[in-house]
């Protein structure tokens, strides 16, 4: 795998692709979005902002907000309601996540000890469910019934995805489409939220609005089947997150369904005694690696992605060029980039 | 402990209290409570359904849905709206239910296996976090961004009280006040809650909102003391819970506090060493019941908790006499006579 090739147009210089260009851009409005979560998860119950502040803090990529406050911008709006709204895409993004611990038990997150690993299931479950009505909350604040119902559904969405991948879990037989219901649900849907939601407060027509959530769709959809990618790829290590996680728990992601639809029954064999059966190796690992790019697993999930990261920049079409429109397909590369 | 004193001037029946009368006034608004509760939980996922059904629909007894049907009545409104609106707050209680099985690990809930059990911790956890979104839709899809404040803040809440309880678990040495703290916030806030919408749908003026909310908090931390009193009391089995399942997991509630308060050195010892340590020996569930008994620390928790079953009988004082009036004073007393 080389050189990410760029197709676009704006953007022709010979720089890695970065999330800086739009995290510049809304500098401003990103701080009062951290101050709005500190303001946010403070509580009496101590262990609720300590938790908390341990995730969000810690800092991830703030990329959902800073789609909520770009598509904002792109859309001529500014003001606190933008950034309010931002930090309740990041609460429940947050609430999420400390529920995923809890789910796959996953050792490692952004580098740091899980919440989970250091207090417990039952602090995750309860102060992801804490954080989750404080975002609906804030939503009430701001009193946008649209708003409210496009992220209630988000999240009802997000949790049915959830369970669909729970129930296809370590089932290597998965279809590549079962698959992509799941992240569809699980994750892009809440990129379409944070980008649609810039649309609604700044009372753009319609249009502008299924263009920025069809533009956060298919963003959504290249970035997890990146992050599934990268679980695979040595690359991963530098990202502070452990390789083989999702080989660990049986997750079966694009790199393992193309490896095995591509495998011979010997191969099969061996991811559903991996993956199906958890019965694993000190070197199943390295095979299993080996086996994706015998077959171009890995490649050819990069390409899948690549077709959505396509959809998502044409999706763009219909506003101006112009720096935040530039910045978003910027977001856009990056997230490819991050493969190689 | 004999039979329960009734105080009221409207009920001097010999009959037990009974959720009946209740029942009774609002069973066709119920009736569409069960059907917007089985819609809700459609999804695609059939684990969905499957695990909502199974708590849900072995049927709780709907306490807190009723309590919204009935103070809808009682301020004279009725419609589909308190029924959309009565469905939310049973969501969210089933939602709180599912999370509170991971948390607690308890093995019992209404006498059939807990989702938790049957399912995982993953299941419980997600399709509770389905719950809660589609309450919130449900919410939205009614319009009243009041109802959504009152109903969001309770979840916050109610998680607070969670995570309260998880701190101070295991600790004999939680004064009444803590305990309390807790359970006005994981029990009491969500029936305040269902009680004062019943008022904001019927555009009431906040004196009435504010009597039913009072009513509800009362009600609701009375009903949780009965609970914790029934956790030691032989009378449990006949509710289909198994008795000592709080004194397993060492979770302190009220009988053990007076219990541990007015006990000498060797007894604090013993409840350090069963409920704090969780070193725990056959007879001592026997024992702790013994104590209790001795110490007459379940007779006084029905005490106190009859003093906030005469505060919510008193809130009502603003409301005429009349049938849900009634009604609802036989709820507070079932809640008691719970006891006996």
């Amino acid at each position: 795998m080389g050189r990410v090739v760029h197709l676009d147009s704006e953007r022709r210089s010979d720089r890695r692709p970065t999330l800086d260009t739009l995290r510049n851009l809304v500098a401003a409005d990103l701080q009062g979005v951290n101050r709005v979560i500190l303001e946010g998860m403070q509580s009496p119950v101590s262990l609720i902002p300590q938790l908390a502040s341990h995730i969000i803090a810690a800092g991830g990529k703030r990329i959902r907000p800073m789609l909520t406050l770009g598509a904002a911008q792109l859309c001529g709006s500014g003001g606190s309601r933008p950034i309010k709204l931002a930090a309740c895409v990041e609460f429940i993004h947050t609430a999420t996540l400390l529920h995923d611990d809890v789910v796959d038990e996953s050792s490692l997150r952004r580098g740091l000890e899980t919440a989970n690993a250091v207090w417990g299931n039952k602090a995750s479950v309860l102060v992801g469910d804490f954080l989750f009505a404080r975002s609906f909350q804030l939503m009430v604040a701001d009193g946008s019934l649209r708003v409210l119902a496009i992220l209630s559904k988000a999240a009802a969405v997000i949790a049915q995805g959830e369970v669909a991948q729970l129930v296809t879990a370590n089932d290597p037989e998965t279809t590549e489409s079962a698959y992509l219901d799941v992240i569809k649900s699980k994750t892009a849907a809440l990129f379409a939220a944070a980008c649609r939601i810039g649309a609604v407060v700044a009372d753009r027509a319609r249009a502008e609005e299924d263009a920025l959530k069809s533009f956060g769709l298919n963003l959504g959809i290249a970035f997890q089947v990146i992050d599934d990618v990268l679980d695979y790829s040595a690359h991963q290590a530098t990202l502070g997150k452990s390789v083989g996680d999702d080989f660990k728990e049986g997750k079966i992601t694009l790199p393992v369904i193309l490896a095995f639809l591509r495998g011979n029954g010997e191969e099969r064999q061996f991811w559903h005694r991996t993956l199906e059966h958890l019965e694993q190796r000190d070197d199943d690992l390295a095979r299993a690696i080996g086996l994706m790019e015998a077959h171009d697993a890995l490649r050819d999930s990069v390409a899948r992605a690549r077709h959505y990261a396509e959809m998502a920049r044409d999706a763009l079409g219909i506003f101006p060029n112009g720096p935040v429109k530039s910045a978003f397909l910027d977001v856009v590369d990056f997230c490819i980039d991050r493969a190689y």
